[in-house]
């Protein structure tokens, strides 16, 4: 067993530097991004030279960009729409905080009645030759690292929302000058975000570990199962910033466009509607703060599932500090490779025609993957041992280095699988889609059924990459083996979220290209920038929830063996009954989300005919919607109805755990697993098909779709009915799920020392 | 230990004495249907006196009874109906000929192989001590076996076939002299389905018991060993009864309606829709043979799982005739329970008004419950010693006589609750369906969205329902007791057969008048029946669903020992996998059904659209359409359609089995029950939800409803949307899947020793 070639030093310098070299190359993003003034400017054009900078003016065609008054109203739009996400988010952290202060409390409170509140040292858990710190520090500090962890999602997802909503007027105005400065724009935007996040989590998390490393000194495996509370943070704050957010972006968008584009047929993002500029208020909280949130709580729980099986694993038993940073290494490398991966698309290639930004975004994936596979090989060879021990239920298991580097790339390289799979069931290039649109010449009823068809079709090959990677990285590594491989799948985090947080960006941009009243070619721009953008949305969602079905299976690993539980087996009742159960729960779940969203549409319908009807001069656009009252309800329904679903993610494992004991509960979590992807995988799916499958009509770029179209035809009716049942399905209840299977998990395993001291106390009686 | 009360000779006799009352009573009840005469009587009303029957003329009043040419018409539509059913099914049955001669020679092939054909005798399985019969033997018995159950599901499916399109006239005709006459007919002619079905599958698998004892003689293991073939050859009719019988009936009935009542604006039935007479065919071949052969299977499957159990207990070990046949007594005891429970709707009240018929069918469900619990009762303290041991994975576990009434009686309420609770989501006397109904304002995507998240929700309580009576009876008796629960949700299929296909011929009566251009006054009248048919048949889906689940189990069970696998340890990469592609099948199947649904629609359509447009005079009713053709389309694109999903399920096991080995299989079977029921359960409630929601609109009957009607007002077109998607999800995809989870699981059973013995072959390499 030869010892890593990276010393411990080297290690603690490396995580650092990557981790700030991703916030500097953020805030550069940033930069070049605030370059493109949305204040109207009379100085007339600099005569700078900067290649694919932002002041070479006459690339492709100019379009009124010394038009003062379309640059004013792009300015009060951004205005409105920052303003609506900000004082939404800031209102829903209200809410959030005081969830927060007494689920800390909870979480304080249980795990330090598992020593009943003792101040003395105790026996280790897995090396009962050992003392440990008391069961109370361990309740302390899983404490705060939840408040951290939650922080920094609140942070991750909050600037990711106002970089969104600062870029994407600046998308619109770059439209004017060509499609690839527009694309630029939004791209550099969603960069910003992804690498501030994968920057931020990763920086947040080490220096935590480094603190909680003063007080435990040589006892990590208590050390880690405090740094397990941190996914938990990030993962329950996410819960709320993807329910509370996709409430509230699909009541707005579904009331939106059933009384403005079905009934008083007028286009989309039209600025008569008075529900427009809450339905852009929603994609930044929904599409953007949301999907941020949740992200960077699956990285944060893969990293931390990882660690904590590492702690128990020979790493952690001989204090080998480089191997045991081996997941955080991967991360780091990730944010270099990342970083280079964005230099192809916005300085290395210039997109000059529509058809190259689909293929830009898919080779941001290929590149993405290729090099991390690179990066994970020397990282594999470098940090850790040739051979290693991995805790395995109970045995320690041998595991060479190489088969740790396998289990990394299995995650890697099913991510990519997942996002092509997803693009070809949801982009409108392919057939799947295109057969969607056309059984809208049937009518709406056949759409939906193609459509659902087609969502539960594209399950198959996801699952199958999943199977493998589980099936390759469990019989290498175990546990350890499966958190490696969902840290894999999300080492390219930075550039999947930028290629993700591209889409809303751009969504928004059309939408203020039309609220401004810009030109019908400049919306043709946005608009194929949008189209782009709900399939890498998708991509970004399959992302998200594959990685959140290994993610999950790595915790319920670790919480399996901190439970003390020798094997789930299927075949006795306790079991059973959880496995059942479980598999039930994402259902109620959808039921809960997708009811919500219908009733707050309804909501919202009746308000906009309501101000329709009764504002003169609305349809001729003389008078001006009122739009606060719109982004009021959708404001009041979010925060009122993520509560339900939110209090049954949180509680079931809390009941479970605590009535039914942990094998009832291992039931649960494996059954919501298995049965929470596929909801997911084919609720995003379908809703991605259904979009795309109107944006095809609609765009007519086919002589297919000619005869479908053009907006307005009984078929393009059809496609818009679909579009907006799969609404609350795509971006609601589908990504929703992913942290509810997460979510569950990880609660169990910060949990895990309670429910195996206390309980099940339905079956002591 | 006291031995059982009942003597095996009494056990002999009560049995077929039992199963020949069923048969019997089924018999008289097709007598009384038939005295209702569809040629027209120029004699009068016969002047006899009988309480009830079909003599007494003018009980509420009398519409158009002597008008030759509706009755000549109606015998005319019944006789098209009717050949239009059998020429199908027999069409399908040349196919599934085909299909059972091959699986018959690889059922044979197998386990033939499983010790290399030896003709020799060999140590048995459970008790290595003795000596049984070869596995050559169990080959062609078991083989056998397969090819009887294949035989008798057909024709309980044929039968049923054959009755309700006897009595789908006569119901119509017997509604001119009131509803409560057609009422009776309508139920007379689902008991005789129910109780032939029942009684036939209990004698025939008696019989075979008895021949197959003949050779067998003590080798009780190898005995029920070859007769779990019985279950097999149940359920694999039922697939392709489900499938091929599903997508017949909803291509036809969604082509129907598409242009029918959407673009052509005609209502339902109109005999000018040339898809009408295919509509009709496809309820009789999808929701009535499809509905016999999926219970029976059920039934079947249960039993075979309770014996194959039984045999390797105390039962078996101490050959104690009387109690290895528990099962088949409680069943003898559901028969007769049945018939009295039959009185009370044919005889003991009378339908007077509408509002009678839900609460007479929900009676029905109480009174049989209720019944039913007392005969158990008395079987279990007459037929059972007072205490045994039950086969549990390697050990006997002691059982008491009490503990199995109770399991037997857990399941019997189960579906009772399943029943209660499907009828409250499904009727549009409560508010879940007004609120969907309500929904249509808005148009048909916020009616989708609403229900789908209804169907969601309605699987909570359903799955609770399940999930105690899995826990009570695996804690009491083991897979035995799982068994023989589901024998008890399926000890009153007679009566849930009844109201069953009550529904489906209500449906048809409708038709007919339509049809044969009977006033408004019948229509109204078959409406009304209809529309406690589709709650009723909805609650049979239920019932359907909910003894599946505990049948897969029992039957999983039975695999998981036979396959002399000790644990099914979810935390084994094996497994796990197993688990998630499992989960996943129900996805794929439906993805298969639901686009062949839509598929074969399309065809439909542009078939309809082309009659409409190229035969003059067809919409004036001056020519008559070509039903034919139409006929054609539904039964090609249903033989043709059926195979791809027929293969998926048929396959997997023996795919998984050879190659993956049992392990792996076991999680499949696992996944695919805990996520098979979910979908299942889910898509028929939203179907039938739909279907009423769009009733409730039609009929008017409040005050909320008139605000939402009348017939072609907007919200009423969006709920003919809603209810053409639910078409495919309530009677094609989600009743097959029933048979999905039940099929894998008999299948692994039967192939069990085989792969034992030889599977795995991936892993070996």
């Amino acid at each position: 067993m030869a010892p890593a070639v990276l010393s411990s030093f080297a290690t603690e310098i490396i995580i650092p530097v990557c981790s700030v070299i991703g916030i500097v190359f953020s805030l550069v993003q940033w930069f070049l991004v605030s370059r493109v003034k949305v204040t109207p400017d009379n100085n007339g054009p600099p005569s700078s030279n900067s290649k694919n900078g932002y002041d070479d003016y006459l690339i492709e065609e100019e379009e009124g960009v010394n038009d003062h008054n379309v640059v004013i109203k792009c300015a009060e739009i951004q205005n409105a729409i920052s303003e609506g996400s900000t004082s939404f988010l800031f209102t829903m952290y209200q809410y959030v905080g005081i969830f927060m202060v007494v689920f800390a409390i909870l979480i304080f409170l249980f795990l330090g009645s598992v020593e009943g509140f003792s101040t003395k040292s105790q026996k280790c858990t897995y090396d009962v030759t050992m003392m440990c710190k008391p069961a109370l520090a361990t309740a302390a500090f899983s404490t705060i690292a939840f408040l951290l962890g939650a922080i920094t999602s609140i942070i991750s997802g909050f600037l990711g929302m106002k970089i969104a909503t600062y870029a994407n007027a600046r998308t619109t105005l770059e439209a004017r000058k060509g499609v690839g400065k527009a694309f630029v724009t939004a791209f550099r935007s969603g960069a910003v975000m992804g690498f501030l996040l994968a920057a931020n989590g990763l920086l947040v998390l080490y220096i935590t570990i480094n603190v909680f490393k003063l007080y435990y000194g040589d006892d990590w495996e208590g050390l880690f199962e405090a740094i397990t509370g941190y996914g938990l943070g990030g993962s329950s704050m996410a819960l709320f910033g993807r329910v509370g957010g996709g409430i509230y972006t699909k009541a707005a968008d579904v009331g939106a466009d059933l009384v403005g584009k079905v009934e008083r047929n007028i286009p989309e993002d039209d600025p008569r509607n008075p529900a427009v500029i809450a339905d852009n208020v929603g994609d930044n909280v929904g599409d953007i703060a949301g999907m941020g949130s949740d992200l960077f709580g699956s990285y944060a729980e893969s990293s931390c599932a990882a660690l904590v099986v590492a702690s128990i694993s020979s790493f952690g038993i001989e204090h080998d500090f480089t191997a045991m940073c081996y997941p955080l290494l991967v991360s780091s490398v990730g944010i270099l490779v990342c970083l280079i991966t964005t230099l192809f698309a916005t300085d290395f290639f210039e997109i000059k025609v529509v058809d190259e930004i689909q293929s830009a975004l898919k080779k941001q994936l290929i590149i993405s993957t290729v090099l991390m596979t690179v990066g994970i090989a020397i990282v594999s060879f470098i940090a850790l041992p040739t051979s290693f021990t991995i805790y395995n239920f109970g045995v320690q298991k041998v595991v060479y280095n190489w088969q740790l580097f396998l289990c990394v790339c299995v995650g890697l390289w099913a991510g990519l699988i997942i996002g092509f799979v997803t693009e070809y069931y949801t982009s409108n290039a392919y057939s799947p889609v295109q057969d969607v649109a056309d059984s809208c010449r049937t009518g709406a009823a056949t759409n939906v059924i193609f459509g659902l068809a087609l969502g539960y079709k594209s399950v198959i090959i996801p699952i199958f990459a999943i199977a493998v990677s589980i099936f390759v990285s469990f019989s290498f590594a175990a546990m350890y083996g499966i958190a490696v491989a969902a840290l894999g799948m999300l080492s390219t985090i930075a550039t999947g979220l930028a290629i993700d947080a591209y889409g809303p960006i751009s969504d928004n941009a059309g939408g203020i290209a039309e609220m401004a009243g810009m030109s019908h070619r400049i919306r043709e721009r946005t608009d194929a920038l949008d189209a782009a953008g709900n399939t890498t949305a998708a991509i970004g969602k399959g992302f998200a929830i594959g990685s959140a079905a290994l993610v999950s299976l790595a915790l319920f690993g670790a919480f399996v063996s901190r439970a003390g539980i020798q094997t789930v087996d299927v075949l006795t009742p306790k079991v059973f009954i959880g496995l059942i159960v479980g598999a039930m729960l994402p259902y109620w779940f959808s039921a809960m989300t997708m009811k919500s969203v219908g009733s707050a549409a309804l909501k919202m319908v009746e308000e906009v005919r309501r101000q329709f009807n009764t504002i003169p001069g609305l349809m001729e656009g003389l008078a001006k919607p009122d739009y606060t009252t719109c982004v009021k309800i959708s404001t009041d329904a979010s925060l009122k109805e993520m509560i339900p679903p939110g209090a049954l993610v949180m509680l079931t494992p809390l009941i479970v755990g605590t009535f039914f004991g942990v094998e009832t509960l291992s039931g649960v979590l494996a059954g919501a697993l298995v049965s929470g992807v596929q909801v997911a995988i084919s609720a995003s799916n379908t809703g991605g098909a259904w979009d795309n499958a109107k944006k095809y009509i609609e765009a007519g770029a086919s002589e297919h779709a000619r005869t479908l179209g053009p907006k307005g035809s009984e078929p393009h009716k059809a496609a818009v009915i679909g579009d907006t049942i799969g609404d609350p399905l795509k971006d609601t209840s589908g990504p929703s799920l992913n942290i509810l299977i997460k979510l569950m998990a990880v609660e169990s395993l910060v949990f895990a020392p309670f429910f195996a001291a206390h309980g099940g106390l339905l079956f002591k009686l």
